[in-house]
């Protein structure tokens, strides 16, 4: 049996709607913040980074309505991943060994990472695109906790941050993007080199480091300092991210039109791969997964429950898929419980 | 509309079962003969050719309870393909411009083409391993012909062919092997070897010069001088084949026993493309199929109708299709047809 105590709500990361949810996932906006007094995380002794644990532990009860804290240090390495799974916490954030935590509200809209790489991560992550509503939020946040905790601040370069890309405002803003036609047009390599252009950054299904997988994207902005949140925000969000929604849109309405029969044989494809293999491995499910929201989406397959594909995004990955089944199973037996979990959901032919 | 008055018996060369059918899908014997008084048909006059296709035209309706008799020079091309795709004609039959034609019985398992690379190439195709009772009948078709015809004849050589591989006794010996569990088990490169040293061919599905699709392979004897149609039917029926049939049969008990969860889910994936694909081209069809008729034998997939599947290795083939369907198409109209047609022949949940 799994050793968790973690409970986590319905809903999920992956949005349940939301404004363009068709190609926005998800709006994150995540700050980051030190505290006065301490050294960063990686100069921070045992017991600071202790200390600062406690200060938080303390004081999450009363941030956001009310948060949940998570000692990490003590939490089995399979909730660790369930976290990361919910992009509650980091990858880097769930291996450490050294005293950190996070804190998060059951909706799991707002987290607190404590003690990865600076003392504060908050994070809000909201459906959809709405990342000015994304901003209000985590601003209304940060001035709870400024309340309780002094940040460390310079009146010359602002808050100060252990990574100098983050020095500023320590305002990282990201959008997770579900492109799939441009994938199929081959016009994402032209998407690439403009965010490149434009010194964003454009990361795969499982954040910084990782490979785009199942066509879903995240785009962020990548530096910080000498601009206000505003100008970060309006450039990004008004700016670039619509360009890219319309993008998608027109590569979604070119190959309706155009090849209408491609895109259903690859809709179809996915389906019938999602309800009758015996074996699946997770990027690959990803990626079929992609194409029936894709079809979903354009209401090529009617009678597929958006809901149902939408937790599969989730469910399918490896800590859920242990969590669900009740035990822990090797990559082989995940790929059988992963199947069986898929064909079970999707149960039904459209 | 397809031009074509060939009207075709509901049995295919396919087979309808036969011993060892779950390996074994058809045997076939055919005779090389040629004309005394007649230079090979290299050589031939398209007068000369005229005279032994009118020759063989008034003589097929008595031969072998009855043939009748197709003029390919004034035959469609689609037609011609048909003839090909049934096992009636060879490709290089179906090209050729001048005197030239097959007879066969009404069930298709007696045919005589005329003016291939031999004037007379005599060919009885039945379904499964019974090459001795298709030699037999081939045996007598030959005396009938023979008590019309005169046939070359050397006291040294045996009957003279236009290709000195056929001399001798003329006889080609072969069976259409499906052998998909040695493949996944890597297996048939050693196959293969094995009888490339016993001076056997193996080919593809559509014969000489094709590469093996979907499994399937056809294998046969290749030098004929020298040795009596006993001798051949002997080394090959009684020794080869039994062995590359119990082969194949361990692979199949190898991967049930070992990998029985890969093969359902090979078997599953063919059945999830098939019934939902919008798009299929010939070659994977094949591939597919072979994977649902081996999930068929080995029981995997229950609710299958083996008649289906065996009846779409003929009908998704291109001049089928296009009969089918009544009219012409092109490659991409086929793909649709084909997906079509495999839809609703499969139709059903295993």
């Amino acid at each position: 049996m799994i050793d968790t105590d973690l409970q986590f709500a319905d809903g999920d990361w992956m949005g349940g709607g939301g404004p363009a949810c068709d190609v926005v996932i998800s709006s994150r906006v995540r700050l980051a913040r030190n505290i006065a007094g301490y050294p960063f995380v990686a100069k921070a002794s045992t017991q600071q980074r202790q200390e600062i644990v406690a200060l938080v532990a303390r004081c999450a009860p009363k941030w956001a309505d009310g948060m949940v804290w998570v000692d990490l240090s003590a939490a089995p390495s399979l909730d660790r991943t369930l976290l990361v799974e919910r992009r509650l916490i980091s990858r880097n954030h769930a291996k450490g060994s050294k005293p950190r935590g996070v804190a998060f509200t059951r909706d799991e809209s707002v987290s607190v990472m404590v003690n990865e790489e600076d003392h504060l991560r908050i994070q809000v992550l909201q459906p959809g695109l709405q990342l000015h509503e994304t901003y209000e939020r985590i601003d209304r946040v940060d001035d709870e906790v400024e309340s309780e905790i002094d940040y460390s601040f310079s009146n010359r370069f602002g808050y100060l941050t252990a990574c100098p890309t983050n020095v500023g405002t320590g305002i990282r803003v990201s959008v997770m993007l579900h492109l799939p036609a441009l994938r199929l047009r081959g016009e994402i390599e032209k998407v690439r080199r403009a965010v490149k252009d434009m010194q964003l950054a454009l990361r795969g299904f499982h954040g910084e480091g990782t490979e785009a997988t199942g066509d879903f994207y995240q785009l962020s902005n990548q530096t910080t300092l000498g601009r206000s949140e505003r100008e970060i925000l309006g450039d990004f969000v008004d700016g670039v991210i619509p360009s890219v929604v319309e993008y998608e849109h027109r590569a979604r309405e070119a190959l309706l039109a155009k090849r209408r029969v491609f895109l259903e044989d690859q809709v179809f494809r996915a389906w019938g791969l999602l309800t009758s293999a015996r074996l699946l491995d997770a990027d690959e499910t990803l990626q079929l997964l992609s194409l029936i929201r894709l079809g979903s989406c354009l209401g090529l397959i009617e009678s597929v429950d958006p809901i149902a594909v939408r937790s599969l995004l989730l469910l399918t990955q490896p800590a859920h898929l242990q969590r669900i089944v009740g035990k822990r199973l090797d990559q082989a037996g995940r790929r059988i419980a992963r199947a069986e979990l898929v064909r079970e959901r999707l149960a039904g032919n459209p």
